[in-house]
């Protein structure tokens, strides 16, 4: 495809976690692609867990991280923002969280304090927290018990033996109309790769995102994790991460983005030791589930971990949306 | 004088405090002056003092807000720079403060900090730190006692009956080579209203300042303060100021810029009770003390306090270099 060919499309990439801000640093350097970003605010862990339960605002942690992945801004501030302190009185603290705070506390508004941490950072696109409500992520496992906080589901504690029954808000919060509207006016909805339950789901679990999924004319793409999480999605293939993400968006992703690449059998060692292996693609079956689409492509790279490559996966996003708006052919999985 | 005809001049402003954040908001506003404003780094109260004594960094209260004051970031950006904590566990931290503290712990040292702190807020001309290392004012009174540290001579929990016979500096410390090279390369050096022991001398107490200030072919100008300071200041008029800053530099100034305007009785009244009263200049005395020149104009302002006027002093300095470089009749003091 002619890269001048193609016009200004509007992508809305759902999401939250590591996952989600490598694929918004990659599609952050294609301004043909107008981008919206949003962002569960669902944290409990760490710091943004301190500012939730101690200052009493959203917790920051994610929409951070997303204004970081999409600045244009020199690399000195980006790292400010993800720095924390080690200094014994402020052990642990971020620099972006505090700057969120000061924020709010000077414009006595979440969400304003949101835009302007966006636009001193100078970021491509928007970033819109899914809502603007306080709720806690929980889980019910498959033996009853019940799991209280997106940090406790995140980083078990629990026997990670038992699966995941469901999850959901309490309280159940509304969606912020701008993430609404965001899906019903997109070329295509990319749902990032992450934890499944933790950082994926939660955006689902906003009342009126499933809605605004099912309304939009816009393909629903879903990025495959690589690695099963344990506690997550032990023993998940494809097919089961998104029979689990039609549940809760009540659509099927139209397309799914998957390695066409294998990885490395040392690295694999050492995941297995972590009780994590590949996620398995099997187009018939995914088929057979309703997914229309397989897209296999290289964006997998590797380090001593398996990420998603930020330039690769960003590329073959805009070959999906290139290949919905009708200038490309059909690529088959292999 | 036309504005058009003036060329680029270097100007160098040394202080600290209040009154050098006022003059330095005002000269912000012609950039035909080039500005180099060398700063105090002997807080050692609030905030500024904590960064000092917990965490072992250079003071950057007086700096942060000279930077703050030179910024032309949005408004928004520079009240967070001003910001301070209220909440519990964070109580009394300055948001500017914990950015500078940021920026030291990336890049592992205090002058790149600052540099990049001015850079982020886009300040014209230049902030320069009179020295990088680190050390506390101190003040001996007539009758022999020592006060330590900027904040206890600052806000006097000594009895201000006694006057101050010397303040100086433990350890003495070198001059950054940079605030010696702005004061020989100026075109006038001012130094800014402000306390006189605790916000203007200290500068003048840093080894290579005095000499530099002695050597460079500017003219030395001196804003005078308004007002008399308990403690500090009691019953000087104009003179006891400009013998004060001659013993310290080595060097009388060649004009000194006084109010042209009475204060209101009313807040006199106010300003009494404080034990403050207004600086009495008295041209004669200041011509045989070895003053040049003493440029008297309409520069203060009156709200609850009475302050010099950012907008009016910058333009009387302006008259005085102009003045200097020739092209101004000498204007006497009424």
């Amino acid at each position: 495809m002619n890269e001048k060919t193609m016009k200004m499309k509007n992508l809305t990439v759902l999401g939250g976690g590591t996952g989600s801000f490598t694929l918004l640093s990659g599609l952050r350097e294609h301004p043909e692609m107008k981008l919206d970003s949003i962002v569960t605010m669902m944290d409990s862990g760490g710091d943004s867990g301190r500012l939730r339960d101690e200052h009493g605002i959203l917790p920051p942690g994610d929409i951070r991280r997303c204004i970081v992945a999409l600045s244009g801004q020199r690399p000195l501030l980006r790292e400010l923002f993800n720095f924390r302190f080690n200094e014994a009185s402020l052990n642990g603290r971020s620099f972006g969280n505090l700057f969120y705070l000061a924020l709010t506390r000077i414009l006595k508004d979440e969400s304003k304090a949101i835009e302007a941490m966006a636009e001193i950072l100078q970021i491509s696109g928007r970033v819109i927290p899914v809502t603007l409500d306080h709720a806690h992520l929980v889980a019910e496992l498959e033996d009853g018990s019940i799991i209280r906080g997106e940090g406790n589901i995140d980083t078990p504690k629990h026997d990670t033996e038992i699966p995941i029954r469901r999850v959901f808000l309490d309280p159940a919060v509304r969606s912020n109309p701008d993430a609404c509207h965001a899906i019903l006016n997109s070329d295509m909805v990319v749902l990032a790769p992450g934890n499944l339950y933790t950082s994926t789901i939660p955006n689902l679990l906003v009342g009126g995102i499933p809605e605004a999924i099912q309304s939009t004319r816009a393909p629903l793409a879903y990025v495959v994790n690589l690695m099963t999480m344990p506690g997550e999605t032990d023993n998940f293939c494809a097919t089961d991460h998104v029979q689990v993400i039609a549940r809760y968006a009540g659509r099927m992703p139209d397309v799914i983005l998957v390695r066409s690449t294998k990885i490395s059998p040392g690295l694999l060692r050492n995941y297995r030791r972590e009780g994590s292996k590949p996620v398995k693609v099997d187009p018939d079956r995914l088929r057979s589930a309703g997914v229309g689409l397989v897209w296999s492509a290289d964006i997998a790279s590797e380090t001593s971990l398996v990420r998603h490559d930020p330039a690769r996966t960003a590329q073959a996003l805009k070959e999906v949306l290139a290949h919905f708006a009708g200038s490309q052919p059909q690529r088959l999985a292999r």
